[in-house]
């Protein structure tokens, strides 16, 4: 067994567990066309997804106080839609909001509810994201991810990468960081566990941007696993 | 259909989810007996619960900041066993610690897993319960109890019933008050909820308190939905 003591797994998910540029890009898309744009959808949803880690730096600096992700990915909607020079003015803002919520509605990567239900057997799984409850919540129900609970940075009222995102949520779940494993296709992420105590598995997400990704194409440390795919991380960890 | 426009059900768990009074007796009455004591488990069980309220008036009236149940289990505790007169200073604390996670480990009525499969089809279902994260998560993992989140007190920081315990949880769904059920078998929960703005569902739970019990036994108000169990509500909201 790869990972002696640990009881939980905790999850990154945008990138980690559902892909989240074609889900954006898809809901985008059908939005653009209905608007008669001509902006590449894949193009919106990484432009949208560039003002996601800014937007919390104000909440992460303590400027700001805790907002959910949801408002501010509404935020930074506006800011994409002016971006690109289209004029909201005219649109129903119950439409905005739709779009919005196309965070909610992401697919999960082929592998990942067939491997969080083995990992289950073995493990309290559970979100360890920035994303918000309800959002994480329309997502598990649509895409059937079999989550024991919802947690992340809604319940910490802290954002990932703050050492206190990890340490409320070992908090919460009654254990020791040391009992809890980190699971992320992100390099900083699981840095960032480990220095709160938590065990690290990175999980390789090759296409999360896109074709021509540059980044967290392999481990940058030596993460106590290294898997492909869910499959492979629960055959590695015994369930 | 009996609730229109409700998308999610949210269920107090002591007494209307799970059988505390059997449970807590059940692990009581090994301790009890290990320690050569003859005092009734439910009795003890019973005195327990009856520290549980009073134990959350100090937060609810602001003079105590929030804290987790399994705190004020574990103080309640301590206060029985010396009102049973039963020194506890031999005694190893990870053994009153093990005593206290009983709470964790409550068994669900007979119809509950069941019900609660059939709901979970037509309705996001959580806890809203004055039990902690790692309470209900535990307690929902040994017993099967097949919740699409763990909300209650922990993650609004308010105990019912207190509106705001009602409220925030609505909030992190991103739901209106009406968009949600409370399901209970307590009418002072429903009452709460219902002032809320809240649905209501009363469910019979003739037996929380064992043999003799005089509360609850019929519903107060004209609740939404009565049911005698948790198929009968799942069969009666069309799931």
């Amino acid at each position: 067994m790869a990972l002696n003591g640990v009881q939980a797994l905790v999850f990154d998910v945008f990138g980690t567990v559902v892909d989240w540029r074609a889900g954006v890009a898809r809901d985008a898309g059908a939005f653009l066309a209905r608007h008669g744009h001509t902006v590449d959808p894949g193009e919106f949803a990484d432009a949208w997804r560039a003002r996601y880690s800014p937007s919390m730096e104000t909440i992460r600096s303590g400027q700001r106080p805790f907002t959910r992700l949801d408002v501010l990915h509404r935020e930074n909607l506006e800011q994409v839609l002016a971006d690109f020079g289209l004029d909201t003015n005219g649109i129903d803002p119950q439409e905005l909001s739709d779009l919005n919520h196309a965070w909610h509605r992401l697919d999960p990567w082929p592998d990942a509810v067939s491997g969080l239900a083995r990992l289950k057997t073995r493990y309290i799984i559970a979100p360890l994201s920035n994303g918000n409850i309800s959002l994480l919540l329309n997502m598990a129900k649509r895409a059937g991810l079999p989550w024991d609970a919802i947690l992340g940075a809604e319940v910490a009222q802290a954002y990932k990468p703050m050492p206190e995102a990890y340490l409320r949520t070992a908090d919460v779940l009654g254990l020791a960081p040391g009992q809890i494993c980190m699971v992320a296709a992100h390099n900083n992420d699981l840095a960032a566990a480990r220095a709160c105590g938590m065990a690290t598995a990175f999980v390789l997400r090759p296409h999360e941007h896109g074709p021509a990704q540059s980044t967290d194409l392999k481990p940058e440390q030596d993460w106590d696993v290294v898997a492909r795919d869910f499959n492979e991380l629960a055959r590695m960890l015994g369930a």
